[in-house]
């Protein structure tokens, strides 16, 4: 537990109807109780809820609701109160400075889920879920978040982590008792193929980690096609609402509209495609490296057509600069008479005018980034970048102690990259304590030696 | 208790670690509860807090506290939940989204505040004051806010309101019961002095409202001066922080500088004066109508003079204008050498550049507003604008039954305007039910009849 006890304001500033001034330590209820008039807070059960007032020197400073939680269950795991003020900037402050006073230290950024990590009470991946709910912008980036709440990623590691303790423990009984089996034997019957299979399944949870990036952070998105073709208008119809503005003159849309749609749950990303978009002379345009660049960094082009007009140059220029991409050919201006001659192979039919085909459209999507069938309540997809990042190198410590078995290295020069892949899975969930390693190999030898 | 039940966010919206999403009616816990992974919430204890999960069909929505308050021991005296999330916008709204579809309905701006005002936990100036606490910008205006939610203002008004009362009964018993008494003995010697004095008590409470408008509004002030006297200067000095551009050349300051000052817990709202300081022709521009405006506007007036530079026309001019307002003439770089040759009534030397004098002014402005006697703590204040208009009324409809009275008309045409002062002092609190005159009048006669 820690000594000093934190505080902070726990809920959005601004004018509401509650606020919350929160403190997490040893002293928060002795702390609060010496500024509240109202019952001994000191001698009230866990989890219970006390009126009074927040007091100065006899001076009430707001009417409360207090709400005490004992050291351990709290989410500090730390003697932890709330005290629920009205929620006006001016008076929360109030009593923050109050509790500052009084002798709470103001907490930073992250601080309460800091303590929660390291009381033990959540893991890395936990804490970080915290974050994802916060942030969470639909749906199913809320149920991964609430996945990594659950501590399923936790899990995910820790499991991993579990198979390859046996596999370091086998070399460890081997190293400490060589008497008990041939290096040899132990490497190609036992280390290959257990490492392998770690491999395979940390590459497997890699590649699906696409998913879950996807459904985390979203799609990078450009919508990209000559001047005049609909671009604006279904970028509207997506957004369901009229935030671009969509004229007749070619040409009118200078603004840079960035923004989310989410569409049946995907959330897409807009890339300001002013660049490329505004320009008469697209052709001439497509040639610079500013447009060049909004191509790349985007992960889907939405490629917009006229069902009205004929293939022009222009079209051609861009479909051949987006062909590598990830794209969906919009045919828009469907309720037109029909002057396009070409065929596409990814393309949907709409009238953005009329909100026609926009239900095609958003599936579509759906259907090429989350394969349709995807099901987040089920799966378990790593989106973090962070964690991804991670188990791509211990990936890599794998395939190095592979190339060394291989190579018949000395075991001993195998197991350090086994070691470096433990310290890398730990890292993701923040369990790198210098002993940890060491604890479960004995908690797993118990041989009676 | 109303029979719907009622959902909405309590919290400001925005990120922050908590949100709250309360619920208040008679089927706010059974609804939650449908909703809620962990306890039965129906069964559990008010004031308590139980940890679960916010689940639709099995998906895990948001981990969660949940605060059971049971009536009639909750703030709006119905049965009230709070649902305690993760504070991002995305998650607070899709628990509110869950528990519309459960069968709550979206609550109405003030709707909780008004179920307690209905259900009579608390009388309208409770109401109004928790308002006040919210918006509240200074120590002053808390402490002012606060004796309303404690219910000082009530008391005063229905203090005030007993004391009409006994009036009143006086003139139903003599209706009633006329062989009590001499109707001309009734009115001067009963009806005039118990009027009189209430009239009294009521226009100390009106001339002293002015106090209380103050520490709730603050003072609409103007800050006045010929260009590059140090205006912004002396701006910056008091907010303590560099928000107005402040430069050599003169005519600067073309941003609209409107901001919220607190010097020494009183609150100066500034007045955008671009339109009079702006213009270096100011003599001519004092003539034109906004800047007249602008001064008849100002509770306060800062009159910035350059003690660097003898007075000038334009100043006389300015002076002038400013006359007959309540106006503080501050002399500024007094660390240069002394041009000027007037003295001033009311002025105070400061250098704004090296932020002298500036607790001189501030206590200078204190003492000039609030008598510098004032004790907020000691005594009733009423600063709501609707207040003093309804208390204004009383007095008048009191000064006109003192006219019926001396008119010698008879006495329950007296009674019709003191009824009409009862009703006025009524609608202060909120309590004008047609029935209360007359239950609180029997149960004042009592007297066996």
């Amino acid at each position: 537990m820690n000594e000093d006890t934190i505080v902070a304001i726990s809920t959005a500033l601004g004018q509401g109807a509650i606020s919350i001034v929160r403190l997490s330590g040893d002293n928060a209820i002795n702390l609060v109780n010496s500024r509240f008039e109202g019952v001994d807070l000191t001698i009230v059960p866990s989890h219970t809820i006390h009126y009074g007032h927040i007091v100065n020197n006899d001076n009430h400073i707001d009417e409360v609701l207090i709400s005490v939680f004992r050291a351990p269950r709290s989410f500090t795991t730390e003697n932890l109160v709330e005290i629920h003020c009205h929620g006006g900037v001016f008076v929360a402050n109030k009593i923050l400075e109050l509790m500052l006073i009084s002798g709470a230290r103001a907490a930073q950024p992250g601080e309460f889920t800091e303590r929660a990590f390291l009381n033990g009470r959540i893991d890395l991946t936990q804490a970080e879920a915290v974050m994802d709910i916060i942030e969470a912008k639909s749906d199913m980036s809320l149920t991964l978040a609430n996945k990594g709440l659950d501590g399923v990623i936790y899990k995910l590691i820790t499991d991993l982590r579990t198979e390859l303790l046996n596999i370091i423990a086998n070399i460890e009984v081997n190293i400490d008792y060589p008497e008990y089996d041939d290096v040899e034997q132990l490497s190609n019957e036992i280390l290959k193929p257990a490492i392998t299979s770690l491999e395979s399944k940390i590459s497997t949870i890699i590649e699906q980690s696409h998913f879950g990036k996807i459904i985390r952070d979203g799609i990078k998105t450009a919508i990209i096609g000559r001047p005049n073709v609909g671009k604006s208008s279904i970028l509207n119809a997506l957004l369901r609402e009229d935030k671009a503005i969509v004229t007749e003159i070619q040409g009118t849309t200078r603004d840079i509209v960035e923004g989310t749609v989410n569409i049946g749950g995907i959330i897409l990303n807009l890339i300001d495609t002013a660049g490329i978009r505004d320009s008469e002379d697209i052709v001439e345009k497509i040639g610079i490296d500013k447009a060049k660049a909004v191509i790349e960094e985007a992960e889907l082009i939405l490629f917009v057509l006229d069902n009205n007009q004929p293939l022009t140059d222009e079209d051609k220029a861009l479909l051949e600069a987006t062909n590598h991409k990830k794209r969906i050919v919009i045919i828009n201006k469907n309720d037109l008479s029909r002057a396009l001659t070409h065929s596409f192979e990814n393309s949907v039919e709409i009238s953005a005018l009329h909100k026609q085909g926009i239900d095609q459209l958003e599936s579509k999507i759906r259907d090429m980034f989350l394969s349709g069938t995807i099901n987040v309540s089920d799966q378990t997809y790593v989106s973090n970048a962070r964690h991804i990042a991670k188990l791509t190198e211990t990936k890599q410590a794998l395939t190095d102690s592979l190339a060394s078995i291989e190579m018949q290295m000395p075991v001993d020069m195998v197991e350090i990259d086994l070691k470096n892949a433990w310290i890398l899975l730990g890292d993701i969930i923040g369990d790198n304590s210098s002993t940890s390693l060491l604890d479960e190999l004995f908690s797993k030898f118990c041989l009676g030696k």
